[in-house]
């Protein structure tokens, strides 16, 4: 037998198709067999470093982009309200996440995606994130080792491709996208 | 009984997306009941009234790309390769199939993509075009009233919402894609 396979799941909350695909990762999981890595990145440091913007900076497509995310929360039964906080600067609960042991990230970073993409609750405000994730943990996030984590998980997703989010690893196979999820399973299929 | 729904199908040859979509469109035609208008449309006046720009011109994404067209033509089990002469201009091409009856643009759009997409052969070169539709077709594509159905057909598009290629239409909903056909076939059953 080989080992499972692992796909590591590059995400940012402030990524309303991150937030989709978070709620598939553990069904695709034990469908598959494979593990999963959540892996907290920070999408506005893959922009500069590509020079790409998000879609919902064309003007001519916002009303659509709009139509697709809550086609696809109803294609996946899950809840979605578009907030109207967006965007959020995500860097101080993105750096929370970085702070922490690596089995707590998939539970935080669920709560922080369900509090910023159905529960019209702004994960970048101090109280709803202390509310969220508990004071000690978010006074990790100011640690210098903690932001240099997340600097250097980004710079390693750029390196090996990325370009936006969500992305997916199995093994060096990348993946773009919450509507490549079928080609991510496939994968850790092996 | 309703009357059944009818899938538009807005494309450019130059797409490869559109390439990969207009290979599934007939199935999901016959799996629905739904009848297809194939609508060929210029994707480059789409992209200037907007303001978008094709994906392939994030540098960043090119290697990415490849790759996802080849995956998605192994998924659906279609010739790919992606051709030595892109991009390509595909106005003339394009103003042909505009020329055309309606019931004789689905063979003839299929020909002009698989000749781009799988066979290496440029359609926006004169003897490739003439060789695949035939002279009188392609003399069609210099009459003023074919340049202007394509125009037409371009800022119809653009006016119910169209940023890129492949768009489709279900009644007033709006799907871009060739990995939306999923939602385009939900909505064809009504």
């Amino acid at each position: 037998m080989s080992q499972p396979n692992t796909i590591e799941f590059f995400f940012d909350i402030a990524s309303p198709y991150s937030y989709l695909a978070s709620t598939q990762v553990e069904g695709l999981s034990a469908r598959t067999g494979a593990a999963v890595r959540w892996r907290p990145f920070l999408l506005g440091g893959v922009f500069r470093a590509v020079g790409n913007t998000p879609p919902v900076a064309l003007a001519a497509r916002q009303p659509y982009l709009l139509k697709d995310l809550y086609r696809w929360a109803a294609h996946y039964g899950v809840p979605f309200n578009f907030p109207s906080f967006f965007p959020v600067n995500s860097l101080v609960p993105m750096r929370a996440l970085a702070g922490l042991p690596e089995a707590e990230v998939p539970a935080a970073a669920a709560a922080l995606f369900r509090a910023h993409w159905a529960e019209e609750r702004d994960p970048s405000d101090a109280a709803v994130l202390t509310d969220l994730l508990g004071a000690e943990r978010v006074a990790l996030a100011s640690a210098g080792e903690v932001k240099a984590a997340l600097r250097e998980t980004t710079d390693e997703a750029v390196r090996r491709g990325a370009f936006g989010a969500p992305t997916f690893f199995v093994g060096d196979e990348m993946f773009f996208g919450n509507d490549r999820l079928h080609f991510v399973e496939a994968a850790a299929r092996g």
